[in-house]
């Protein structure tokens, strides 16, 4: 039995970067719903269809792009950008039912945003910001690791950077990381859940001391915004030991680095994991770009590694298990708390909802 | 849940080419029930017996066979060409019920046909023919491919040839094949199924034209004829525009292949694509035989993964799903309503039959 | 549905050689229970734990040794060699509860064998002896392979030798294995089969020509000892036609070797097969030693894939299946009573047991 966590329909989901939506259809699988993304031939913006043709099933995804017609590779079923179906072979009448789900879509900050649910309750502007992903001054390297593990896990994992100790030790990691209490901050009805861990006197990461030029002790904040169910940031600042910011809110000794990690359940068991890491610090030092770019690709990795390895593990349960939560999991529980309510309210019908 | 045809019992099947069947032990697993096929040491024939060792059930097809004994790999418990068992390790006294079942099987045509169902009930008269495959005058190029889908996915497929231009546009598909209407037959009691489609003025694909050196504007018709459930024949004629055939049935400007293709299901969700192209022109061009050999064998292979992702896609349907039929897909629904009414026939218990 | 054979718990296993078990954690999986062995800092005993951290259930295995702890690889969890947790990230306070299983762990003859069941039932007098793996005058080549079989199915091979003639030929096996009868003898309360075959005048295979030097026609003894559910021992002798031991005992023109398996169960349709070839002649020439290794585990091999096959092809059985078993089977089918009367007894609640 594979470890899962339900699904919370009637929000908005990161199913792409930016750049990975073209001309070229792209098929993503986001909470068990087949998309096919592409981008329309004249005004650029992004498409969202069911990834399925109504004729004999085959994934859009595997066919091409004709001017704003999406062709099924198949048999040629054709499509518009509302799905409808323009075009079939070997006769004039197109069937009226002849129609797959367009998806509400929106790119912002970088982000391909789609809404997975009714429709109608799509509000774009509850789309949490992410604006250093796209922000003059900032410099941002980024990836996405399809991870076979329930989407919980991830946010169990990136909830609690104790781990960063253990499992990215060497890394990002020092046992400052897992000796500091932490705080945290839930707000139920925003869906959002922020923990805080103020290390004062701490070693130096390779990951920031070789990007940074950081040789000695540092003071090292990290200040995690997670709005459930996608969307995690990690605010991050490290200066020598002592340098706050000044009054005026200058921060001439400190380095700010925004890491984003979009969150977005595929199938049961496997989830998107968008990785970012943004700075507006050597901003035009293509080694520490690169730096950043490998470094934390290793980190993400690990975590891909394990996660993988905790789902088989806990699939292999043969009967049920339990868990031991203590003060670190405060923020991991309350995220489980706020997931567990999406759920329960994107289940509802629509008419309660509206 | 995998997406599976019931299979049809008390009917005839291709197991292996002629060549395939010899005095190494071959393994086929054909609607659920495992064989091993070889050929007997002293008149030559295909022999068909059930490949488990009754002892504890290893395949004898891992076996050799010592003249006209098949020796299992594991113990040595050997059976003759009926099934019976002839010796066991151990002791002199072999056991009364040491016995596998054997297969009525019958070569024609260069193909192995086996029985599946009632032996009793197995009429050789009753195989339909492909004489093309073993005629003098006739060279054909020819393989196998194990394909994980549905046997019912490849009867679509085949039935369907609406596909080619965009499945195998640039090899055999050309718009012409997607826009000509289709003309369909059905003989619901002999379980024949006749597609054709004339196109009087078409494109030559590569296929033909390299083959052929025809190089202008051609007429092109394509007959199918399905004797369900297992052998598909596509009879096709290309000739420049405007040449056909003399009066007399001479047909010196057209060129006929005849495509032959056997559906054999395999076990739920695997089936045994047979493929073979036949031509009387060029018979003696050693370069059209290994371009046909190589260009069939990439369009049988689109066909392939085309159908290997098919049956994953509709294997991951979370709920019930529909198709929308149009006109091309009269020819495979009827197909399907065949083998429907054979699957019925074939399950029913043998007093009944006979 | 996999072929299974339950599980016969309140018995010792070997989960490792002991040159396996040092100050890397090993995970092994027996009867389904996750352990992680690894060797105490201060005394070097073995220890066995629990596999799974009590926190959020990773593995230990993948963890790292610091002194006597073991620290879980994801957020650091801490415990020592009795399963006690001392150690959790981000605070002093250890919740009392936090604790793993251990498990009595006991090393003899180079094996270290593991108690799955009650601890309180742990007696280590019951553990059968294999001395010649770590006596003195005997030299031993060995090693494991993890079996993806049923291990019902490995006790069934070992049982039956008469396959050595089928399926190890050109090996170990000559046709006088397979023809010579067996005589077996049962000890059901000891839990013990015993089945010997002597071949009076057979050919010498190559396992023991090349190693021993014999080049004519051999007198070749095999005694089987099975100790359900885990040891198994042959004792073999072979020489000359006609050379027996002399009335002291002394064997100066005999070689005696000594096979050993323990048969560890992993998880269902998995098993862990420890292999060991031990002799006292030969013993200073290394060119004896490696070819026995090579050519032996070129022999365990042939089993593993036999027996991965059978595993499959028992597996896609559609329905239920007979075996016919004949006299070569009589140790077989003991050693199956008794793995099932092992099981039955250590399904029982313990207050019955003790």
């Amino acid at each position: 039995m594979p470890h899962v966590t339900a699904f919370a329909r009637n929000q908005w989901y990161v199913a792409a970067y930016r750049h990975e939506v073209g001309r070229e259809p792209l098929g993503r699988t986001l909470l068990g719903e087949p998309l096919v993304l592409y981008r329309d031939a004249e005004d650029g913006s992004p498409v969202a269809l069911h990834d399925r043709c109504v004729h004999r099933r085959y994934p859009l995804s595997q066919g091409v792009l004709d001017g704003n017609r999406i062709v099924c590779g198949y048999h040629g079923f054709a499509y518009d950008r509302t799905g409808t179906c323009v075009y079939v072979p070997g006769q004039k009448r197109v069937p009226r039912t002849a129609r797959v789900a367009s998806y509400p879509v929106l790119e912002q900050d970088s982000l391909v945003w789609v809404w997975i649910g009714d429709p109608a309750l799509a509000d774009p502007r509850t789309i949490p910001r992410a604006r250093h992903l796209d922000a003059p001054g900032w410099v941002t390297v980024r990836g996405m690791e399809p991870v076979d593990a329930d989407y919980g896990l991830l946010v169990d994992n990136l909830l609690d950077l104790s781990h960063e100790t253990y499992l990215h030790g060497g890394y990002i990691g020092t046992p400052e990381v897992a000796e500091t209490p932490i705080t945290t901050e839930v707000d139920e009805d925003a869906g959002l859940v922020r923990v805080s861990r103020h290390m004062d006197d701490a070693e130096c990461p390779s990951f920031y001391s070789r990007s940074t030029g950081l040789t000695g002790r540092i003071t090292r904040r990290q200040h995690i915004e997670y709005h459930a169910p996608c969307l995690y940031l990690l605010h991050s600042r490290i200066a020598p030991v002592g340098a706050e910011p000044e009054p005026d809110g200058s921060d001439p000794h400190g380095f700010r680095t925004e890491i984003t990690y979009a969150i977005t359940p595929s199938t049961d068991g496997a989830v998107y994991d968008f990785w970012a890491v943004s700075r507006n610090w050597a901003t035009n030092d293509p080694e520490v770009t690169e730096f950043l770019r490998t470094s934390n690709h290793t980190v993400v990795m690990q975590d891909v590694d394990a996660l993988n390895l905790l789902q088989r593990t806990l699939g292999s349960e043969r009967t049920g298990y339990q868990e031991l939560s203590i003060g670190i999991d405060t923020g991991g529980l309350a995220a489980r708390r706020i997931l567990a309510r999406l759920v329960e309210e994107g289940d509802k019908p629509a008419e309660q909802v509206r």
